[in-house]
């Protein structure tokens, strides 16, 4: 059997697959401030209409346009990959898969879903686009997406990466975007914080505060905000990591797959990959499906099922979700794609429905984990991705302690060429463990005081 | 017709391609100090005798080791990608192929050979390799490979490279791999060039010179050095492109192609390219071959066709090729990996005998050419890839005016993600052009006066 397994560009995807049609409970409504689900068009100064509908909708599977397809096919289908040397290396009776998403021009599968909104806004006439990113992988997603269709970008970049990646912002300047180091003072978002603290290091939830002001304040009204993870319709985009696994899978008769693994910040890639497979599962399939964050921002394993703000400036609807709070400040830590104080309501949903298991592990365990990957299989991880690959040689492992046959598939949702500084610093001997203390969870949890609670809205 | 041309694996090549078995002329030997052709033994103090074999085949067809494929697998064959954003951009009635080597675990062609020359030291009991690295491709792609064999691995790299691209030695750590900044104190050769130079930026020349030392000079007599281009059999190891491209063009009815363009530094990627095409063109087919090179380096448009060493220290043999000169100091521009002062024998061969067209261009056409590149087709290319897409463009818009439809297949040989810095001051408006004056071309030539001339050698 071959160790990359390829998918022929005839059987690409042609649809999304949207989980909210399929879960076992509906989902709950965003609430607008005033404790309100919110109407569509309130939306409206934020995103195009047809992204509001997708966000919304329940249908079971969204046609992808055909627009969206030739871009994405220039890179997906992507490789399914045997880890047959990894699986050699630790001597484990488990079959491990591997789906590489860093093979796309941005080296992330953020692509999958920036083509998708940018041509949505596009056929909407948006002529400008705004957005935020952490680690830099989503900020680059979309200026490469918007140098595709000819719209205008401007992304908020956390500092602390702005600082420590300087070249994100150069790949994103070469695909004609702007990038701003986030809190800035363009926007009142980003003045009334520096003005609190003029060395923070920011945060995802600020640069979307910042990014979403930008758009609405645009007095010619073509400007709209996009976000690269969360929301419905991003997870939505992101289901064709998933659909071709499952493909792909089908095609070396490889039928039943046991456990599942994705790193989550947002949540998109790990829904990308899961999704389908959570369809398998509410339909009796038993498949371990696991959800992997960083200790030091334990959103899913520690963070309250609540609604909440998904920025810091309270600018975003309130979102049933896991959240450790709008207001809490993540550490700096190398997998600045994990420090997100929330989780995407699907996610969230399916962790309180019982068909996501999260599971917390430290900074040291991942590099570890991905300095054995980079040796065996070949491959660099994103500090992101080695979160999940940590906790697949966990299983790996197990497999073997158990004398098991076990079948593991996990996304390998970037590569870290962009992320080197980590890597210096672990194999310098200088990252150390971070755990969230009890007394800085509860002070996150504090400004959520009095927020609507979930199992008392009804849909 | 897709846009991406994926070939399965089962089509993946599993033979290399000679060239030497075609060419009009044979090669001409290398010669030892004494003026004499080597004798194969005197080689294996360096290399292990399987590879000497390949070095000095006339087979036309050689066999790929199944241990070789295996790990090729991984990334191979890579797609060919027809450019219609870059042809709808240039509004070209010509239609523009690409292979895309920047896929590989190091971001470049470089793997393809890295990973046979660990399988045959690894063979032949070799149990450490030594090497040196310009821009760091080839150094990440050997402690790549090494990784895979388990062999210890130490790289010299160029020092202006180590110094302007760390990043590369974080991967190389990152893979196991030792890597030092050449000129080093480590080494006989290295401690006389800092002696006269502390500042030396140092160049391949001197860093092939330390590898080979410290190979040679092992008292356990168990490491050997490695090259990452000029020779031949490193040519041949990198043909697998051509081969794939070949079969990928047929797969679409795609019979004729006009215009083959690769860059140039050592000259294996524009080998692993063209070769395979210039077998049809001995054979009569009517193709148009170009080696890109820097107009700062221009070893094949302005350097004579001569017998020279590889190196500084001049420990390599004789190799009858194009040169700069073995003490020539290249310029630091960004494409570190066209900073050589020689050019593969083979390749040199081939302008000889008129089948390959040299072009030089300069540096700022090549950055604009590139940043044209990632804003259509999305992919950020190395510096040196650029330079292929140069001409790319200039081939494409000679179509246009001339109202012709043509082929046009370039070599995107690597992905420009380490090398954000040039991209930087590209777009800054930091850089300059940059060519090489009279006086320093004369000054580089005059180290190899009284040299043999190869009309003169016999074979």
């Amino acid at each position: 059997m071959p160790s990359r397994i390829l998918l022929s560009e005839a059987n690409l995807p042609r649809q999304w697959y949207n989980l909210a049609a399929d879960l076992p409970h509906q989902p709950l409504p965003p609430l607008g401030r005033d404790g309100k689900p919110v109407n569509p068009q309130d939306l409206a100064v934020v995103f195009p209409m047809n992204l509001i509908e997708q966000e919304l909708s329940q249908e079971r599977w969204i046609p992808i346009p055909e627009e969206v397809l030739e871009i994405l096919r220039r890179y997906r289908p992507t490789p399914l990959h045997r880890a047959k040397a990894l699986e050699a290396h630790l001597k484990t009776p488990a079959r491990i898969y591997f789906k590489n998403e860093s093979v796309s021009p941005t080296g992330s599968h953020k692509v999958n879903t920036a083509v998708a909104q940018a041509y949505y806004n596009k056929i909407a006439g948006v002529k400008r686009i705004t957005s935020e990113t952490g680690a830099g992988q989503w900020g680059c997603s979309i200026a490469f997406a918007c140098a595709q269709f000819g719209l205008t970008c401007k992304v908020y970049m956390v500092r602390v990466s702005h600082d420590q990646k300087p070249h994100r912002k150069v790949m994103m300047r070469t695909w004609g975007a702007e990038c701003v180091a986030s809190p800035s003072a363009e926007t009142a978002a980003g003045r009334a914080i520096l003005a609190d603290d003029p060395n923070c290091p920011g945060s995802l939830g600020i640069a979307i505060s910042e990014a979403i002001e930008a758009a609405v304040t645009d007095p010619t009204g073509q400007t709209r905000y996009t976000l690269g993870s969360v929301l419905n319709h991003v997870l939505l985009h992101q289901t064709i990591i998933g659909l071709e696994a499952q493909e792909q899978l089908a095609s070396i008769s490889e039928h039943k797959v046991d456990t599942i693994i994705g790193c989550v910040g947002g949540g998109s890639n790990f829904a990308g990959l899961s999704f389908p497979f959570i369809r398998e599962k509410i339909h009796g399939a038993q498949i371990d499906i696991i959800a992997v964050e960083p200790a030091s921002c334990p959103t899913l394993t520690r963070g309250p099922y609540v609604y909440d703000h998904g920025d810091v400036a309270r600018m975003t609807p309130m979102l049933p979700m896991h959240s450790l709070g709008h207001a809490f400040m993540p550490p700096s830590i190398h997998a600045g794609g994990l420090r997100y104080h929330g989780m995407a309501p699907l996610v969230s949903q399916t962790v309180m429905d019982g068909l996501t298991r999260p599971v917390a592990v430290q900074q040291l365990e991942c590099y570890a984990a991905a300095v054995t990957f980079a040796r065996t299989e070949g491959i660099i991880p994103a500090p992101e991705s080695a979160h999940a690959i940590a906790v697949t040689i966990r299983e790996a492992i197990k497999a073997r302690e158990e004398g098991k046959e076990r079948v593991i598939l996990f996304n390998l949702s970037g590569h870290g060429l962009m992320d080197l500084n980590g890597y210096a610093d672990f194999l310098d001997g200088k990252l150390e463990n971070h755990s969230l203390s009890e007394e800085d969870l509860l002070a996150g949890l504090s400004c959520m005081d009095g927020y609507p609670k979930p199992e008392l809205v009804g849909v």
